[in-house]
C-alpha cells in the first residue's frame, strides 16, 4: 500500500472524528450519563480493528517467536506494587489553580502555555502559515485548545529558551517544574489565575480485596509484574533455559490527571507486553543476523539533551556497532516493531525511534527507546522498548525470600583455590567456652590475605589474635589453615529483561489518522484505507435491492466467504448501492461484491476495490477465490485486475 | 471425540490439579507473595487454550451470526450502577464466627454443613460407597474440605429435610438462611462457634476516578452495562434494525466474600457476553427452525420447586410448544450454546440446562435457564441464559432522559379517530379572564366518553362546568368538540433483552476435567484429551537427538506448519522421545511428529497420535499435509491411517 496521501484534501482532524463518532469505531464511555475523562468504549468497527491488530500481533510476535503467552490478573494486592516501586514513584506531577481548585498536569500546563506564546510570537512575525520541517518537533505545530496567546513577538533569546525548555521538558523534576511556572510566569490558561506548587500523584487506582477490607489492591498500571511474578513457572516451562519470552496482552489502568487528548491518554487501555530474559552477560540474540539492515530512524539522548531534535537513519547493525543502541536484542526488537507497525499500514515516514533521557526514564528502565508515531497532536509514544536490567527480578526476590534466578550448568566447570580455616571444635570449647563461638565467627569472616598470613604464624606455632579487646592464644591443636580446591559447575543469575510494550490503543488511533483521506471530487466523501489484514470487514456483499431472488445467492456467497475464512457483512439496507459503498468506505472496507439480475442469470458478480473505487467482473466462484487471494495478501489488486475484466455496467455510478 | 472414559482408573482431582500446576494452566496470582484467595494467573498452557476457546466462540457466535462486537471500560462511574440496581442488589449474605470474625458465604455454610451431615448419615447407614445416580444433585456426593461430620445417622425426616432444604437452596432470603442456621444448629464447622445474622455485602469492587477523589466508580460485574449504554449507537449502526445481538468479551470483577473453588469462583474472570435485542411482542428467531430438533436436558423450575431434581430429555421444539422454555430466542441460544461446548469439547452427558427459581433470579432478569455442568465439585453453572426483558434499557432511559428505544415504521399505518376539543381562546380569555386556563386543562384531562357527553351537551346549547366548586358557563362558541382521524406510522418501543452470558474460567476448568485421563499401564501419565481446536499447541516437533543435521529439518516443518496456520512447537529438550511425548500428552497436544535419521536420509516423518499412542510414517510433506487435515478437522485419525503407513520402527518405545 503506497503512505501516499491520496486526497487533494488536507487532513482535517474535525471530519475524521466526526466519521469515527459516525461510524462507531469508538465514542466516550457512559455517554449518555455525560461521559468520564479518559474513558473509551470502543464500538464493532472499532473493537474489530483492535481484535485484528491483536491477531496479527500474536501472529507476528508470539507464533513466530514461540513466545510464552500468560493471562494474568489486573487486581492486584499493596505488597507488590511497593516492591516494584509502583506505589512510591509511578506518579505525575499536577498544580492547583489556587483560586478555582482545577488540577492540571504541571508538564502538560508548561508544554501547552509555552507552545501557545511561541505560536503567537510565530504569528507577530508573520510566520504562521510556514510548514514545519519534517524533521522538527511536531509537538510545536499543534494549536492547544486552552492555551491561547496574542500575536506577541517575544525577544529572540526568550524564544530560544521555550524551544531548549520544550526539548527538555520530559527530563524536568517536580521541583524544576515549579520553578519554570515562576520564572516564566505560567499560569492557568483558563483563569489567569497563579498555580500551586506541583505535588505528586499517584496514577494507579485503588481498591480493596475481599469483605473485611484487610487487604489493599491496586489496578496494574502494566501487565509486567504479572511477568516476573510467574518467573519461576515460566522458566521451568522453557526446561530451564534463557533467553526466553513472555507476552501478555490485556487491560490496564492509570488515573490520569486531566485526560484530553482522545485514544492517546486514556484511563483504560489494552496493552501488549512483550519480557524478553537474556543473560545479562549476553545480550547478543540468535536472529539478529535477519533483521541486521533494517533501517530506522532515530532521535537518541545526546541529541536531545543538546536541545534538539534532529534524526539520523541507520540500519540497526550499524546503530549497535556505533554504540547509539545499547545491545542487538534491544535492537532486534525495535527492528521488529517497526516491521509490525509497517505491516498493519503505519506511514513509515511518520515513525521514529526516540531514546529516553536520563530523568525521564522509569524507575525500572536502563535504557529505552520509544517507537514514537506522528499524528496531527505531534510525536506520540506508541511502543516502549526498554531494558529493565535486573532491577525487578531483584526487588521481588529481595522482598518474598523466593529465589527468582536461572540455574545454568557451566560447560567447563570453574575450579578455584582457596584457604579454608578448620576447627578442632571439641577443644576449642574447651578452652575459650562461651568464647569459642566468637573466635570461630571471626576466623572464618576474614579474607583470604589474613588467613594465609594465620596459616603461616601457626606453621610456626601459637599466635595471638585480639578481638574487641579480649586476647586469644591460639595453639595449632585447636586451628588448622588449609588451601582447598572448589569447583563449581552451576552459574547462578539474575537474568535482565528486555521489554517492548504496546499501547494499542494509540496505535489504533494514529493507524486511522494515517489512513483516512476524502475523495478528491468530495471532501464529505471520506475513506479508511485500512490493510485487508487489519480492516474490520473484509468484503461488503450488496445485493442491488431487496428482491427476494438474491436470497439464495446472498447465503451462497456469504457461506463460501465464510468457510474460506473471509469475514464478510451484508448490506441490504434501502439505500441506494453508491451511499452503501461511500459507508464502507468509511468502515475501511477494502472490497465490495454486488449481486444483481446477471448474478441470478449468468451466475457474475462485479467486485468493487475501495481505494480505486473500480469495479471488475468474474464468475461468483472467480471472484470469490480472487477476493480471498485479495485478503490473504497473496495478489494484489493489479494482479486481480490481470484476472478479471473491467466492468463498464452502469449499476453503481458513485461520483 | 468420543466422551467414555479412557481411563481404568478413577477420576483423580489431586493428580490434575498436580498436572495443571505442573504444567502451568493456572497458578495463584502472587503465589510468591503467598497469593490471594480468588485470583488466578492463567500460563502459557492455559492462556493459549483460553485464547482457542474465545476464537471458536468468536466464529461460533459473532461472525456465524453477524454480531456486533463491542469492548467497553471495566471502570465504571457509580450512578450506572445506582441505576441498574447493582449498588443496591448485587450483593450475597455473609455470616461472621461470633468469636474470631471469620467470615462466610451464608448460602455456602449451610450447604456445607447439611451436606457434610448427610454424608455422615449415609455413611452411618453404610450406603458411602453406593454410586450417586446420574440424575441425582451432584453437590452431595461432594466432601466439603472444611464441613466433616461424623458417620451419624439422621432420623429419616430429618434427612429428608435437609435433602429439601438442599434443593432448594439458591431461593432463600438472608432472613431464611439465618433461621436454617438457628433451625438447624449451623456452626461454623473450623471453630464450632456460632454465627452472626446473615448481612448483606455488595460484590463489587470500589474505586475512585480522578485526582481529586470526586468520581466513585465500581469494577464492572458483568459487561452487559456497557452494552446497554451504547444501544442507540449500536441500533443505528444495524440501519435501525431489530433483532439484532451485540457481544463482548472481556475482564470483570466480583469480590467474593471466601472463594475457594478454584476457578470456579473467583474474584476477576473473563466473560463472553451476547446481548441480543428483540421486539418484546415477537421473540420468535428467524433460524429456530435449524435448532428446532436439538435435544437439551432440562430441570425446570417446577420439579425444583416439589425439592427434587428429575432431568427431562427433549427437544428445544417440544419445550417451546409446552411453554417449558418461554419463547423461540431464549430456546434457540440454549441449543446453540449446547453446540458451542460439545465443540470444544464438553462431554454432553454431564450438561444440563437448570432452569433459575423465582427468587433465585437476578433483579433484572424475567426467566434464566443455567447450562450447568457437571465436574467433581458438583453442577457448575458455567452459562447463564436470561431474559431480561425490558428492564435496563427502561432504568438507563429513565435516569438519563435519553430514550433507548426502537422507531419502527409500520407497513400499514395504525388509524384512529377520537374527540378533540378545540377552543376559541380569544373569547374563552375574555369570557374567564386568568380563570380560563384552568378550563381549558380541565377540559383536555377529559377522557373520550366525557368529551362526547360535552359534544353532545354543546350541541344543544351552552352547558356547565363546575370545577373545584367554580362554575363555568359555556356557550357553544367558545368550545367545539371535533371527531378527528389520527394516523400512526411509526412504533416506538423498548426492546427486550435475551443474554447467554458465558464464564470462561469455569468453561475452561470443566473442559480440563472432562478432557482428563490416565494411560492403564500407569495412573502418572496423565493424558488431556483436548479436541484440536481448542489445544493450546497443535503440533510438536520432536528431533530424535540435538544434533546439528535435523536443525534444517526441524526449521522447514516448523515454518512449513507456520504457513498453513498450525500452531506448533519444537521440544529439543534433553530427555528420551518418550518422556517429551508424555509431557506434550501432559498439555494436550493432540499430533507429535518426529524428525530422526531417516528423516535427514529419506525426508520421512512419524506422526504420534495422543489419545491412541499410534505411530504412522510418511514423506515430510504428505505428513504435513495430512495433520493440517486433521487439525482442521477435515479428516479423523481413522481416515489419516488409511493414508499412512503403521511406522513399527523402535524409536519411540513409550510404555
Amino acid at each position: 500500500m503506497s503512505h501516499v496521501n491520496k486526497s487533494a484534501h488536507p487532513f482535517d482532524k474535525g471530519r475524521l472524528e466526526a466519521l469515527l463518532s459516525r461510524r462507531f469505531f469508538y465514542a466516550p464511555a457512559f455517554e449518555i450519563y455525560g461521559g468520564v475523562a479518559g474513558l473509551y468504549d470502543y464500538g464493532p468497527s472499532g473493537s474489530t480493528l483492535q481484535a485484528n491488530i491483536i491477531a496479527e500481533w500474536r501472529k507476528h510476535f508470539i507464533v513466530e517467536e514461540s513466545m510464552l503467552e500468560l493471562d494474568t490478573t489486573i487486581m492486584t494486592p499493596a505488597p507488590v506494587f511497593e516492591t516494584s516501586g509502583h506505589v512510591a514513584r509511578f506518579a505525575d506531577w499536577m498544580v492547583k489553580d489556587v483560586k478555582t481548585g482545577d488540577v492540571i498536569r504541571a508538564d502538560h500546563l508548561v508544554k501547552n502555555v509555552l507552545e501557545a506564546r511561541l505560536a503567537g510570537d510565530k504569528e507577530a512575525r508573520g510566520q504562521a502559515a510556514a510548514p514545519a520541517k519534517e524533521d522538527e518537533k511536531d509537538k510545536k505545530k499543534k494549536k492547544s485548545k486552552t492555551a491561547k496567546a496574542a500575536a506577541v513577538q517575544l525577544a529572540d533569546d526568550v524564544a530560544k529558551s521555550y524551544e531548549v525548555t520544550l526539548a527538555q521538558l520530559d527530563n524536568f523534576s517536580g521541583a524544576e517544574l515549579g520553578e519554570l511556572c515562576r520564572k516564566f510566569n505560567i499560569r492557568n490558561p483558563d483563569t489567569d489565575n497563579e498555580v500551586t506548587e506541583p505535588q505528586e500523584f499517584n496514577l494507579m487506582f485503588a481498591s480493596s480485596i475481599g469483605p473485611t477490607g484487610q487487604h489493599p489492591g491496586y489496578l496494574r498500571p502494566e501487565t509486567a509484574q504479572g511477568h516476573f511474578l510467574n518467573f519461576s513457572r515460566l522458566l521451568d516451562y522453557n526446561n530451564g533455559r534463557v533467553p526466553f519470552a513472555s507476552a501478555q496482552i490485556g487491560r490496564s489502568f492509570r488515573n490520569e490527571i486531566s485526560p484530553r487528548a482522545g485514544l492517546l491518554r486514556v484511563r483504560e487501555f489494552t496493552m501488549a507486553e512483550i519480557e524478553h530474559f537474556v543473560d545479562p552477560q549476553n545480550k547478543s540474540h540468535p536472529r539478529f543476523k535477519e533483521m541486521r539492515d533494517v533501517v530506522l530512524v532515530l532521535l537518541d539522548r545526546h541529541v536531545q539533551s543538546s536541545g534538539n531534535t534532529t534524526l539520523i537513519k541507520m540500519s540497526i547493525g550499524e546503530a549497535v556497532e556505533k554504540g547509539i543502541i545499547a545491545n542487538e536484542t534491544l535492537a532486534y526488537f525495535m527492528a521488529r516493531i517497526y516491521l509490525f507497525l509497517l505491516k498493519i499500514g503505519i506511514n513509515p515516514d511518520r515513525l521514529r525511534f526516540r531514546q529516553h533521557m536520563s530523568n525521564e526514564m522509569a524507575h525500572y528502565a536502563t535504557d529505552c527507546w520509544d517507537a514514537e508515531i506522528q499524528n496531527s497532536t505531534g510525536w506520540t509514544e506508541c511502543v516502549g522498548c526498554a531494558d529493565r536490567a535486573a532491577y525487578d527480578l531483584t526487588v521481588h526476590s529481595a522482598r518474598t525470600g523466593h529465589p527468582l534466578v536461572v540455574r545454568e550448568a557451566l560447560k567447563e566447570p570453574i575450579v578455584t583455590e582457596k584457604e579454608v580455616p578448620e576447627f578442632n571444635k571439641k577443644a576449642l570449647g574447651k578452652t575459650f567456652k562461651q568464647d569459642a563461638g566468637v573466635l570461630q565467627k571471626h576466623v572464618e569472616s576474614l579474607d583470604e590475605a589474613a588467613l594465609s598470613k594465620l596459616k603461616s604464624e601457626l606453621a610456626e606455632g601459637s599466635t595471638t589474635i585480639i578481638i574487641d579487646g579480649k586476647t586469644f592464644e591460639i595453639a595449632p591443636d585447636l586451628l588448622r589453615v588449609e588451601r582447598k580446591t572448589f569447583k563449581q559447575s552451576i552459574r547462578e543469575y539474575t537474568p535482565n529483561v528486555i521489554e517492548p510494550s504496546f499501547g494499542l490503543g494509540r496505535i489504533l488511533y494514529t493507524l486511522l489518522e494515517h489512513t483516512y483521506w476524502s475523495r478528491e471530487q468530495d471532501v464529505e466523501r471520506g475513506v479508511l484505507s485500512l490493510p485487508p489484514v487489519v480492516a474490520p470487514t473484509k468484503v461488503l456483499i450488496v445485493p442491488l435491492s431487496a428482491k427476494e431472488e438474491f436470497d439464495p445467492l446472498v447465503q451462497e456467497v456469504s457461506s463460501k466467504l465464510r468457510r474460506a475464512g473471509i469475514f464478510s457483512r451484508v448490506d441490504d439496507s434501502n439505500t441506494s448501492i453508491g451511499k452503501r459503498y461511500a459507508r464502507n468506505d468509511e468502515l475501511g472496507t477494502p472490497y465490495g461484491v454486488t449481486i444483481d439480475f446477471a448474478s441470478v442469470q449468468n451466475r457474475t458478480m462485479t467486485i468493487r476495490e475501495r481505494d480505486t473505487m473500480d469495479q471488475r467482473i468474474g464468475s461468483i466462484d472467480e471472484v470469490i477465490a480472487i477476493v480471498t487471494d485479495l485478503v490473504e495478501g497473496n495478489i494484489d489488486w493489479t494482479e486481480a485486475c490481470q484476472r478479471l475484466p473491467a466492468y463498464d455496467g452502469v449499476q453503481a455510478i458513485e461520483s
